[in-house]
């Protein structure tokens, strides 16, 4: 059982509850809406990923007969019948990858019979909260960063095999270069990147050797790793290197720095390589960054930015530090033609199928503020970001491309208001629940009432 | 390609530098060594999880034509011809999953040929990290509240399939009760819970018939929730559902509240059950949960501890969510017979193959200290706690079956002093380096300090 299609993969509550839909002939159409309660700490916005996964898994999720045969003597005869058949044929909208999104804003609604869409749930949410959550993380280097070669390097601590390459799709998304991880090259295309560990230097006799024979079998490639033992000694040694490599017809494109004052070694590492004559040797720094060290060491403030030219992220980025999760959830909104309605404490939600509509400023482009509205009778100004993606569970346009997604998310970075692209959290961008849709709350919240009694 | 089973599942650097190894020949023998710098924020110990995985992937890496087809244009034909007959053939050695550890004490080595040992950095790490990471979160509520059933509900937010699965494992492993990620109960047996969801209820008319359907259709597991709507509401339509249902021969096993404050609510539905003669009927609890919130629930300084039975914990624990990273490293220790010493700022490391003893009070069995010392020939009192696991690439003894690595993790528990069982961060746990290992480091920084020269 793989549990990258295993549609085992899913809570124990769903299969309970569907043996239960399945005695009470329960099979009327449901609608689920997946959102965001809040924003992470320190958001501003999010960029909504993950969509291409969880269309996926829908087209091809299927039981198997040795996935039956463990849950037959765990569930009714009736639940295996019906799981031995089953095919997601629902529809789905959603927003594109890469639009930028807030609380209360669906970015996936499935339309389906009650059993299929409760039981996609779990994995659906498995899915799209992780790549949003790193896309969204990966925003902020970018945004920070703007003008710099950003590289994902988090593969051997994000959580998993699956995190691992669903980080680097994210990042990549979200506007970085590349990524380290080379399944992500091999899966999406994604450009990689990455030359030398601290241990191929010690396991030379010296520093030096490791450089030189590192550069004679990969010459299109020297970039060096200068801090294994002491750093400024080792640009010194880049240094010799490339007035010898030079005779060959060798470039050292760069170095990495990964331990340490990264400013300080930057500044003085490019001294040394300057002085050298290694002006077009570029400097590539990692080692615990995120987008607040970025910042730090790109600020000109109090002294000139650091010279570096690229930096590979890792940790931070693959497990999305400072907010590892996102409040999101995956609620019931309508059945059997009736809009439905949560009213736990603190986690209510606006009933029916939602659209959300996004104004403009006419001056420059910028966004101006969103609707929240139902889907039908209920149209506004603005542009509906909310469009058809799936029906009767077929795709209805083939995939875009990763790289296609990748340039409407940075043109979508373009029309946020400026102060939301700084990592200072800003007023809260304006999200309206429109009218209509307010009234249906109301009114359920009424009839649930009578229903408490 | 699959990513739990690809070997391109790693950093691209890995095959750039074993291209450099092939080409200079330098296949002699390497050790790395895994193991964590520091411990994350608020913990006093980590336990050690994932080797089963870690030791499976070692035994079945493999690359597939396709994935050498890939590689093909990328590398040299050196290397490609290398990765066509690659296995691994090295040793391993490692502390048994659920020993507890400290800073800079290996939980793994691996002893090798150089591209081997090199090769398989990234995806060792990948798996070990985490289930180290979400075992050691795990211990922090089993330790917190040692009499409560408690349960992993984190899959819809864990980091993609596999941290779902793995996390399941982990927080078993570590003492847990079960999980409801059915796929850690078909792959591994672990105890399954789960029962319904809020879009259960709201998919009935009321809420009242929807208990009652739930409760005919899996009379032997009731655990019904209840805080969809009003908490004591619905309690009390718990109350007069028992009393039918107890007609019919079934009993309410539980309740379960998702949302405000629980505390209260526990209080007053026990008291509502109580009164209404379902004294038998559990309390559940879920919803952000992590091991402060159970503290605070268990604590009875200012009030009586909340009447919960058990807890379902979710994101916070499958994303190890105040501490989702560990600082740990896969170093180069020694290479062709000589120790070898990383010295980067900050960073370096304790060369040579190591071994941990652990001394224990001979008063009441409690763990005393430990030291850190070469593998070979500076043995000490106390017990080893790295022994051989794999041996020229193959498992020495039988996977240790899960229930059983379970038992021994608790019974490690009832080892640690007191004060290190409790949340609040103690003085460190005395871990010492021997006075060889001290004068190995100390050799090597002599001897790489006139190559730097």
């Amino acid at each position: 059982m793989n549990p990258l299609s295993s549609p085992l993969l899913t809570d124990h509550y769903q299969l309970m509850m569907l043996q239960s839909y399945l005695e009470q002939h329960m099979e009327e159409t449901a609608v689920f809406e997946l959102f965001v309660r809040k924003l992470a700490p320190g958001r501003n916005f999010m960029v909504a990923a993950g969509l291409e996964q969880a269309l996926d898994f829908l087209e091809n999720i299927r039981f198997s007969p040795e996935e039956l045969a463990w849950l037959a003597p765990r569930f009714a005869p009736s639940l295996i019948a019906y799981l031995e058949q089953f095919r997601f044929d629902g529809d789905v909208h959603a927003m594109p990858e890469g639009s930028l999104f807030f609380p209360d804003e669906p970015i996936l609604r499935i339309t389906a019979t009650l059993p299929q869409a409760q039981l996609v749930e779990s994995r659906i949410m498995n899915l799209m909260h992780f790549e949003t959550l790193i896309a969204s993380k990966a925003a902020r280097s970018v945004l920070v960063a703007p003008d710099k070669f950003l590289v994902d390097f988090g593969m051997r601590r994000a959580h998993g095999a699956e995190a691992a390459l669903l980080a680097a799709r994210a990042s990549y998304l979200a506007g970085f270069s590349g990524t380290a991880t080379v399944l992500a090259g091999a899966v999406y295309g994604i450009p990689l990147f990455g030359t030398l560990a601290h241990s191929y230097i010690q396991a030379h006799e010296d520093e030096a050797t490791a450089f030189e024979q590192f550069a004679h079998c990969h010459p299109d490639n020297v970039i060096l790793l200068i801090d294994t033992y002491d750093t400024e000694a080792a640009a010194a040694k880049v240094v010799a290197l490339g007035r010898k490599l030079l005779a060959c017809g060798i470039h050292v494109k760069g170095v990495r720095l990964d331990s340490g004052d990264l400013a300080t070694h930057a500044r003085q590492v490019r001294q040394i390589l300057n002085e050298g004559g290694l002006e077009k040797t570029t400097i590539f720094a990692s080692g615990n960054l995120d987008e607040y060290r970025l910042r730090a060491l790109l600020s000109s403030a109090t002294s000139p930015a650091a010279p570096i030219d690229g930096f590979g992220i890792g940790t931070a980025l693959d497990v999305s530090s400072d907010a590892p999760s996102l409040d999101c959830a995956y609620k019931l909104q309508e059945y059997a033609g009736k809009a439905r309605r949560k009213r736990s404490e603190g986690k209510a939600t606006w009933p029916g199928r939602k659209q959300v509509y996004r104004k403009y400023n006419s001056a420059d482009g910028s966004m101006a503020g969103d609707i929240v509205a139902l889907a039908e009778n209920d149209s506004h100004d603005g542009e509906p970001l909310i469009v058809p993606v799936m029906q009767a569970g077929r795709r209805i346009n083939e995939s875009t491309p990763l790289n296609e997604i990748r340039r409407r998310t940075l043109e979508n970075y373009t029309r946020l208001p400026k102060p939301m692209t700084t990592l200072e959290v800003v007023t809260a961008y304006p999200v309206e629940i429109s009218t209509s849709l307010r009234a249906l709350a109301k009114h359920l919240d009424e009839v649930q009432s009578l229903d408490a009694i």
